[in-house]
């Protein structure tokens, strides 16, 4: 799959109703597009209509800048949510980090390599410990301690922060404090978590721990978005791995850190792809 | 998915070119279907398009039984390779076994809790050790013995008993013969075979006996349509599992067994519900 | 692994020392016995130590029926719990069910191939549906339909049957009653259930339900020892399976039911070929 | 399985006996060890001993350097290969490269982390793409520019490179030149390799081409050690990843570098806890 240039994307959900795939697909096609990858699925409970439509824009008769105007007329008739990126424009992500660096490490190595279509302006830690690491990248490393009296004010001070330099997306790879509902609502199905566990097994902290007391045969890792309820948001991606007897707690947290590095670029790839809408308490993923 | 009468299938392939999703989504929008399922493709290097549209005919402006006349001139004109099927038209399926039961007997016992929306008229084999099972499940079973001799007047036999029965698809569920290709010609597509290791790994005879002598630290079971190049078909599914130092050969049949009667049964469920696309040498698979 | 008649095997867990392999395998040398297998682990916290030894007793200095009390006294000396079996001792195992049919089936099946090493000389369940399936297999079904009224007494025939047949293991294959507390003493770690998610996530009725709801991207099951607490008993085994947003509820069901079957069948083995010890509530598996 | 100091571990193979387990168990007893962990195996074929014990020597009556000679008599009696490593003695390891970094740098992050018990003191290539990685972690890089004419010569150099820093072992971290027989006669069973497919499928050049063009729907990577035959050595790792038929060739490399990642990473580990012996063409891991 990859990502060029000329490509728009649209991702819309909205009542379902006779007709959505066509007229879609006859908005693109009058206008001169050709259609690349359409995916679409019909939650049949909800009576919810979901779609991801890509094409190539580069015959298209009217210009990118024009797209958003020209489609708002179908959307509003269909009561849509919906979406249309261009392929030149990159979603810019914040990463937010405490102390471990093996997720951070992995997203900026495979950012690095172009696994990501997407640009990192900075990166956020409550900690000074990654800064060499972000270093070698050439990103930018803000550090805001924390404590529970600043919390209010820092969270303050961080979003003017994303707001000042456009971020889109905030990645929180293995990021150790939990965000206030304030902050969280600025970012709705825009902050995305890896979580050391198999939710909804193992809420909370200390699921390794959790999990080796319960002994089970088989670990976890779960990427999610963010929303007010601690772990509770809709889940984007999961993996797993076998453990047995002999795995000590240590030997949890080392195989869980190649699931947790995994499970996050995959999610943070399909979201900086456009390939995810929120459905309610869950996610349409178009992989 | 589950799989209702009034409802109609459209499974296409043709050369790509602009406005494809368009007009065969119109064509059901504007004889009033309802898309519940729409999932395309295109392969790039090829230009080649793909497509499995299923849309409700419960409102449908014309009867189901003119809905193939309705269609040929859209896929005339897109030089399409297409296939319409109907809700309440099961497909038929011929079963070849030979005296291993796990396969059949899984396939058998699924097919009776309704896993597969199609009618399983006969059972062929060169061996008569599972007739009893098929008695079970009241299916009539045919035994043709074999030898090098009777092949060829065998297999016309066979085929007479096939097209009697109005035979779509033919199973080999551990069928230990090698059909010729002037039987395989009849049924381009429509023979289906599990070979007990993971192809393009170990092809021909006793699998197992080479995965062991290899040394691999996984086996897998590969469900594909038979051509007339042995266990070289376009693969429909794989599937695998991890066996160590501690397996005998014995071992591995066991725990094959287990994956061959999965990826069996994923393969026919796929292809009874017209998910299955061949391209070339490969397979599309909408799943 | 093939299970022979002129083998013991050896389960024994006890408090860690020094000496403990070299002791247990010279007892078993200074009679002639050939060790096959041993496996053996400490749980460094607990300070416990777990084996499992088979040996072949084709050339034993002693009979068979005298190993129990010669082993005794090291036993003692170590403060063991443990278990001495013979080969041509098969363990002798109930089954429990409800309606399902599909973990009975398969388990049965499997049995009919030579799969697990066990005798089954009945079947119970609380509704007669499934009487056609143990005929087809020649094992007697008892029926006792329950209210909440006659619950304590139908356990009371059960257990009365359960001693009058022997038995050492009882498997709930889809049993949808819970056992009483005076139930599960009689037959500690003796009872496996198969319960259809992935433990601890989604204990309780309903779990397919639960992962629906949750939005989940991999569904499980989990087999386990019955304990007092629902749900709450030594895992024995898990696998999972891939879901995405296109599954329905009755996907889950179908696709779990092919988990519920591998991981039942999975954990049966490993308990009648005498892998597994309970270490508090988690289990220590050799396989 | 964490590893320290204070250890012993005897990896051992000989021709099958009776007594095997007890006498090498009880020349460790007789001395105050205390087994930590023991894992034997029998192939019954071969009618061959496989055995890994580890111990503690806090309380041993003999000083860790005199074991060696202690061992010999009962390793001579058994006519076995074997090795006693001490837990103060790293193992000493070569990484050789080409132009890929992502096994080089995943390698080199995880034993930043402390997850090989292993030395590196060089890192071998025939390109200087990769120095700044490893000057990053401080590895002295050598670079070999290699033509055919002087691959004799290089090799020879790079011999001498290994002999003088006392290498006990050499990963092949996508290395892109073939070895020569000669070089690997130097490094039996210590070569470790990471091939991109799933072997034997794909042998040789291109194996994701190769896989995207058969259509298959899993990928593999496999580590094994180098012997004379290209991608023939006995086979140490193997894992998987599923693709599409959505997944261009790019995807697959892509997907194909996660997996090479894990692969590599634990063969190198259970290399280093020296978990692995050479069964002939196989291995035996006591994982």
């Amino acid at each position: 799959m990859s990502f060029s240039d000329s490509r728009a994307i649209l991702l819309l959900s909205c009542p379902d109703r006779v007709g959505l795939v066509s007229r879609i697909s006859h908005f693109i096609y009058e206008r001169g597009g050709n259609i690349l990858d359409l995916d679409e699925h019909v939650d049949t409970v909800e009576k919810t209509f979901f779609i991801r439509v890509s094409w190539s824009t580069a015959h298209f008769s009217i210009p990118a800048s024009e797209l958003h105007d020209a489609f708002s007329p179908l959307a509003r008739e269909f009561g849509a949510n919906w979406h249309i990126s261009l392929g030149d424009c990159r979603m810019r992500v914040a990463m937010f980090v405490s102390k471990y660096d093996h997720c951070l490490q992995d997203l900026l190595w495979r950012h690095s390599t172009g696994e990501f279509a997407v640009d990192i302006p900075l990166i956020v830690s409550n900690h000074p410990d990654l800064e060499p690491l972000a270093a070698r990248y050439g990103i930018p490393f803000h550090v805001f301690p924390l404590t529970a009296e600043t919390r209010h004010e820092v969270e303050r001070q961080e979003l003017e922060l994303l707001q000042l330099h456009d971020i889109d997306t905030v990645v929180l790879a293995r990021y150790m404090q939990i965000l206030s509902p304030q902050f969280v609502e600025c970012y709705p199905a825009k902050v995305i978590n890896i979580h050391h566990s198999f939710l909804p097994a193992f809420v909370g902290s200390s699921p390794y721990r959790q999990a080796a007391e319960r002994g089970v045969k088989i670990i976890g890792a779960t990427s999610h978005y963010v929303t007010e309820d601690l772990d509770q948001g809709p889940i984007i991606e999961q993996d797993i791995v076998r453990i047995t007897h002999k795995d000590t707690l240590d030997d949890l947290i080392r195989k869980g850190r190649d699931l947790e590095r995994l499970v996050l670029a995959r999610a943070l790839r399909l979201h900086s792809e456009q390939r995810i809408l929120v459905n309610g308490k869950k996610t349409v993923v178009f992989d």
